[in-house]
């Protein structure tokens, strides 16, 4: 059987620490192609670039994994790796991973995450995904007790697939973790989302920022829960955004 | 009663004229408030910016309505309506309408879409939130065959309010329309997605553009169906994005 093409990507740019442990985490199981953002692209949703053109460069190619440098958002950076016809490759990705990220994606972040947003992509292109992230936002974050939980949900997702439209939403603790646990999104509010600053021409500015709150801090079946606790969350994530519970009440 | 505070935004800028529609369209139901972007910041889905301050211009101000320039993308828009403490405004709006898209936002387009984030955001600070689209692009859109109906949803979500955590994603065809139909999210397929070009410097460049195809054609509950054949769709869409199916069979 040829080996899986498995598409790295992440919204922390082709430079960060936590990409270059994904690429070393997805070399086992097959070829590897990074198709990630140029700079730091963090909280740009399924954001396109639609006012002007990409440009991409390799910037690295070896037996095994060829690195590519993309001027646009993570979703941006999915899609043209689809549409890649670069001599070796050839053909389309066989699974999307997209982090790891430099800061958690729980609960309503997933919304806003791009990270997520480019596993989102990857369903939408009908092929497995899943986006890792680790809880833990310095540039230098320690990775290494999360690869072993990681690689399991890598397999898995090789082995079992997943259903078309859905992937998957890996959050990691900080320090000793317990195992893994499945996860709905925990209900959140963000609150005091700005700090008022002003510009040099006196004029007021606004930088955004905040306070999150956990909703159900109760509820054990959260990804926060899971997070707090000592374990690592994985919340299944659809791209079929229809709620089915009010399309059957809803009447006009 | 107090008249309801009405936010109002899109992601075809303050300037656009789907937005002047829908704040003439807004101001019977109470006061306006319009925070939008003061430029096109579309497919910026649910996409925030952390890398620099939001500036923000009040650039009219009258009996019920105030129109406010944004820096920000949609998302942005809406947390900083609900984060402003202006002179005569001074709470939170009680609902957020997003649009009137000049270009459709159904089927998976829903996740790219920057309308659609602005009232998934609308969602997330619980209160009811509609996205408007019409299936037309040009910036000169005729939205006067829409505005019948339009009313009717805003009427019906003022009243009736929504589940916490859910809006609406409400797309118009162009020409005569025979009614209104609630629906989901046709799965969906965008192909050909890029557009080779040159740079001056002869690099390589790709500009964002791509086939859509629907697929389940044929299925007569879907949005694309109702769009296809004359009706207003009307989408819930929900801020929980957990699949619920894959959660209760999922194990590690």
């Amino acid at each position: 059987m040829k080996r899986p093409l498995i598409l790295v990507t992440n919204d922390d740019s082709v430079y960060s620490k936590g990409v270059s442990e994904l690429i070393n985490l997805a070399r086992p199981f097959g070829d590897v192609l990074v198709v990630a953002p140029d700079r730091a692209r963090s909280a740009q949703s399924s954001a396109l670039t639609v006012t002007r053109p990409l440009l991409y460069e390799e910037l690295r190619r070896e037996e095994g994994v060829r690195v590519i440098s993309c001027t646009g958002t993570p979703t941006d950076c999915v899609k043209l790796a689809f549409s890649l016809q670069l001599p070796e490759v050839n053909r389309k990705p066989d699974i999307v991973l997209s982090g790891i990220n430099h800061g958690a994606n729980s609960s309503i972040n997933v919304i806003y995450s791009g990270t997520m947003g480019a596993a989102i992509e990857g369903a939408l292109h009908r092929v497995p995904s899943i986006g890792f992230s680790l809880c833990d936002h310095s540039p230098q974050a320690d990775f290494s007790h999360t690869l072993p939980f990681f690689r399991e949900i890598i397999e898995y997702v090789l082995e079992q697939k997943l259903p078309q439209g859905v992937c998957l939403n890996v959050n990691a603790p900080m320090g000793a973790i317990k195992g893994i646990k499945v996860c709905r999104q925990a209900p959140g509010l963000w609150s005091n989302e700005f700090m008022a600053s002003q510009t040099p021409f006196k004029r007021n500015c606004f930088w955004l920022t905040g306070s999150f709150t956990n909703e159900e801090p109760q509820a054990m079946d959260t990804d926060e829960w899971a997070l707090s606790n000592g374990y690592i969350s994985v919340q299944p994530v659809q791209t079929d955004l229809t709620d089915y519970k009010l399309l059957t009440t809803l009447k006009f």
